[in-house]
């Protein structure tokens, strides 16, 4: 069976299930305490984080870019980089933004400060970096607000890698409790249609020890 | 004639060189001061960072990576990227490393430090972060040095995108004078061989004002 190494609040581990899931491609979750720094992990992929999928042959496909990249190659039938040459640029320039802009402004900021900072046991959140956090979330909600006023999909006139690298990193901030909907209404509408496809399901039923996501999380029509 | 806006040390925008010259596709350098926050440049970029490749059709990509996929998608000819699955899979897996790992434990330590935070107007540099720096490059130079013993080029058998994403990084720091290639006698022998391919003469004649480079910086048989 083909394995999924994870962590259930890491962005970039939910951008791996969800291609997985809207390939309808089966796999099983294995979680990796990376704060551990387990050897057989590192063996696995030097880089030391997750997602690292490991196919049935034994191919082992570390990261989440490398992942989606991977599986666009082998299994394209149902297509999340887009089809004609301009679409292409267009998922990969937001799979760009959301994994380093956006990674960096917004989630290292809040789920960096409040769940990563305990488990690799580096102390209390900094109030500082926080208010960054939520600062430089309102611009990108924003953003992604503009997107998604001024087309069908993130990236353009299909679903894509683009709209589950965003609703990756939207739904972990979402575990926390981190994301005001009522104040961005057009990303609320867009991240209903994403959360309401198949793919999204494993999500919505993670359990995360010590936080409670709040009632929303998992409301499909919230 | 396509435009590739960019900044002469940036590792980002030398692997874009790096790719269109080895893909013999001509291009123009335009300098991108993006410390200046240019509207008309943000219009391109969101992201207002370089690299930004502008073809003649007007199509924009922006982003070392969305560029690296864009040429191979278009430009096969001189596969870049991997003719293998696996193959693929580990030349975006390196692709990936020096584009995060290399990138925010070395490159943004020292690089960052001695020249974008005297553009960014943001002080001096910190000599704490200087050392983190050159710890870190001994571990990654390190590990270049083990997959130079191990393997022909970087990512295997084959030259690929891998072997430019470290030479951009190397070559940058190398010309603030960071990399004593006494101590790394394998890197230097893989990286020689690099420096000496047609599509890295542009790099070497680099001029940036206020820094001159090490002799050794163009010299072919270092």
């Amino acid at each position: 069976m083909r394995i999924l190494h994870h962590l259930p609040l890491s962005p970039q581990s939910r951008l791996a299930r969800l291609l997985l899931g809207e390939k309808r491609l089966p796999y099983e979750l294995v979680i990796e305490k990376v704060w551990e720094q387990n050897e057989a992990f590192y063996a696995l992929n030097p880089a030391g984080d997750v997602p690292v999928l490991v196919e049935e042959s034994g191919l082992v496909v570390p990261g989440a870019r490398v992942i989606c990249e991977y599986l666009e190659d082998v299994y394209p039938d149902t297509a999340l980089l887009g089809r004609t040459v301009g679409e292409r640029v267009e998922v990969r320039r937001l799979l760009d933004w959301f994994d380093r802009l956006f990674q960096q402004e917004v989630t290292v900021n809040l789920l960096g400060e409040k769940v990563e900072k305990r488990l690799f046991g580096q102390g209390l959140p900094s109030g500082n970096v926080l208010r960054q956090g939520y600062k430089n979330l309102r611009f990108h909600l924003d953003y992604i607000g503009y997107l998604a006023e001024t087309r069908t999909w993130l990236a353009g006139p299909s679903l894509s890698a683009a709209d589950f690298a965003a609703a990756a990193h939207l739904s972990a901030l979402d575990f926390l409790g981190d994301i005001n909907w009522k104040h961005a209404p057009s990303v609320r509408d867009w991240y209903a249609r994403v959360k309401s496809r198949p793919c999204f399901r494993s999500l919505l039923s993670d359990k995360v020890s010590g936080i409670t996501p709040p009632p929303h999380y998992a409301d499909l029509d919230f």
